[in-house]
């Protein structure tokens, strides 16, 4: 599995002089099955885990180059993976509180965006959100927006692993004024970006069964299909949303769907907050990813999804913060914690959703979502070095009986001081690496102040 | 309202010569219908807000021995009440996670508790609380527990403002081994410290209405009522323990302890989930004091507090995160921000609980639970100085339209950078001033590597 570029040194060793090693932590694989490590250390070379050793002695290993992460008194993991969100959305975090989603989004964020989005503000909006995922742990992103080229520029920028989708919606959006011509600028995007970097994955973003005509759909879909890239859309978020589909199509929207022939492992469906029991059966038999967003799902009202059934079927749901003007942060620490506790309390089942199974979402669940599963949501040989480590410094972080139930219920994303991609270190010892804090913060401060609703 | 110690000095000046000045912050003051200060200075003499200006400028107030706190992208705001919690039980964050109140109650923790707890551990335990707390910006709590001198000790020792309370229970518990002493030991505990401090009030917590007696609970009240005390319970935390009081007394419980004379304002309910119209009307009529601790009844699975209707009813409900057990952290940013997603996706109310509602829950509420509603909870001249600085410059608090809403939706614990209590300085720039976090961490991880059950 391991694809190395030899360069001119002919064959590296691996083993005894790699580019970094993350050194003396405790190692969460998220290998099923596996324990945690009490103390061990992670070997990248060329992007890739090449070595986890238990042994704490490994002065005689390193080379001259490698670079040395320390993580005594921390733990070493995988990267997480947010499921669903809207990068570019910092630009609104906070602009449209307290209401329900319909009036949300048709009065507030509606019409910010078609006021306020454009080249300039997505991608200081999307650089937002990396630096933020980057600061809370979050090593990829399933991105779905308007004027994705400069999300696309600003993942690209960061260094983070994403599948970034251009959003189609039948109605004039942002950057794409004729809804006649959505699907034409959406397969231009993935033209465009299609194997540009290992890194990001172009795709299509079809907004929801309700504001996508089937037509869309379909031809969305057909696009996808012929790049073999997943489509992603929002799907039964608001009980509104599938009583309007019921009435327009006479079926519940999974089944409405199937019809169209999108009912497949190449979908991803963010929020399935109302499903009833044939459809998660639907969704399952046909390898349909789901992606839960609670605190959105929480905030804006739109209800608890049935996450516990859909894991119990063996389903690998993944888990996402959604955008940021409903959330309002990137944070998959925290989502991970209300996930879990969500499930509880809504399931009456404590038991529900433990620790492990919220991290799985966050990381292995995740990948599979993406369809990585083979190169990414685990710390072992052979695949991708994207790897975070969790401070436990802190006093929320101390004592840890359970690196698990630490992580998941005392931990939050300001706990990650180093995060690493493909090999590369973004940010280490909390220091960003690839992107400047202030700068972006101080533009989208500037942008900012010229919004309102 | 100003007491001041004047000393050797005579009259001071205390508007040209402060201690301490919180220089340039935005002033989230919690005075009902007051505005957000955009721009301004907090003046602290003798442990007293003695000013509050919106000028920049005030280099020429400033005396040479006043202290300066830099709140330049920050929020200045009122410390946090944590109206519920149990400090010593860091000791077991994360020691038993996914399982039911019950069994976790008596299968887990009061063992562990049986066994482990002592003056020494209750010490470096609840001293580990109060550093989280002081990191995370509270300034003040309520705490019920064992061995409650210790945890005095340790609230004192931080520079917390607390109203520690000496668990009371009709079992044999951790120090009073003879149920028959455990008022004896309560009442001893409050002749101790009554008094004692200007920061600490000592009282009594009574486990709950079925793990205490009829005669416990009322001299537990009567001996509360001779000092004057609040006394604390947990209330209808679980709808098992609401049968059991029926089944018991053939009421339910708050009308049981109506029956015993415990419905007044002296008395602070934590949890009160399950409640119905009569029992809300009864505790609101006799001005009893609630305290919600939503991510403890979630992950407990107890269940969903009805905490909205109480609000709009105009009960001022607390806001609390209970012992690091059931939640995991003391993080009352978090609280607050699960506290309104919870109502609202509970209520299916977008608008219920408001970012200003949950921060007045943790605020100028929590003040009123303590009856120190004229001391603290606000920022104003004639108060107490338990203020908090939050910084602006994480990634997740960029753009600010709405200060509450970034304070609720968008921070953590971990954005707080500096504590002010009582007047004194008790962590600046993330640096504590009067605790040690290693040495007190340690002694935790030490004692913690002893604990099993």
């Amino acid at each position: 599995m391991i694809s190395v570029n030899q360069g001119g040194d002919g064959v590296r060793d691996f083993k005894n002089n790699p580019d970094l090693i993350i050194k003396g932590g405790m190692i969460v694989t998220m290998v099923e099955g596996q324990d945690t490590i009490p103390e061990g250390n992670v070997f990248v070379t060329d992007g890739w885990i090449t070595d986890i050793r238990g042994e704490s002695e490994i002065d005689h290993i390193q080379g001259s180059h490698t670079e040395i992460i320390n993580a005594k008194d921390a733990i070493i993991m995988p990267g997480l993976i947010n499921g669903h969100t809207h990068a570019a959305m910092t630009l609104f975090r906070g602009l449209a509180d307290d209401l329900p989603l319909k009036q949300w989004l048709f009065e507030k964020i509606f019409p910010a965006e078609a006021k306020f989005l454009n080249t300039d503000t997505v991608y200081w909006g999307s650089l937002l959100g990396c630096l933020e995922m980057i600061a809370s742990g979050t090593t990829c992103f399933i991105d779905g927006y308007f004027f994705q080229d400069e999300t696309v520029r600003a993942a690209h920028d960061s260094g983070l692993r994403a599948l970034i989708a251009q959003g189609v919606i039948d109605f004039p959006a942002p950057g794409v004024e004729d809804p006649e011509k959505n699907l034409m600028v959406a397969k231009e995007f993935i033209e465009r970006w299609f194997g540009f970097s290992d890194l990001i994955m172009p795709g299509i973003f079809c907004h929801s069964p309700l504001t996508c005509s089937e037509q869309t759909l379909k031809d969305a879909w057909e696009i996808s299909q012929q790049f073999d890239l997943p489509l992603q859309i929002h799907l039964s978020e608001t009980s509104d949303e599938v009583n309007e589909i019921l009435k327009k199509t006479g079926k519940r929207p999974v089944h409405y769907l199937e019809e169209l022939g999108l009912i497949n492992d190449g979908l991803i469906a963010a929020h399935a907050v109302h499903l009833d029991d044939r459809e998660i059966e639907c969704l399952k038999e046909n390898g349909v990813k789901v992606v839960h967003a609670p605190e959105s799902n929480m905030k804006l009202c739109s209800g608890v999804a049935r996450v516990l059934d859909m894991v119990k079927l063996g389903m690998p749901i993944g888990l996402g913060t959604d955008g940021c003007s409903s959330n309002n942060n990137l944070d998959l620490f925290q989502e991970m914690d209300t996930a879990a506790k969500l499930s509880k309390v809504f399931s009456l089942d404590p038991v529900a959703l433990d620790a492990e199974t919220v991290l799985r979402m966050a990381t292995t669940w995740g990948a599979s979502v993406l369809g990585l599963e083979d190169q990414i949501g685990t710390l072992e040989v052979g695949k991708k070095a994207d790897i975070i480590v969790v401070d436990l410094q802190g006093p929320n972080l101390c004592p840890v009986y359970d690196p698990m139930s630490a992580l998941v219920y005392s931990a939050s994303g300001a706990d990650v001081k180093d995060v690493i991609v493909d090999g590369k270190v973004l940010m280490k010892d909390r220091e960003f690496t690839t992107l400047d804090p202030n700068e972006i913060m101080e533009r989208v401060r500037r942008i900012s102040s010229d919004i309102c609703i």
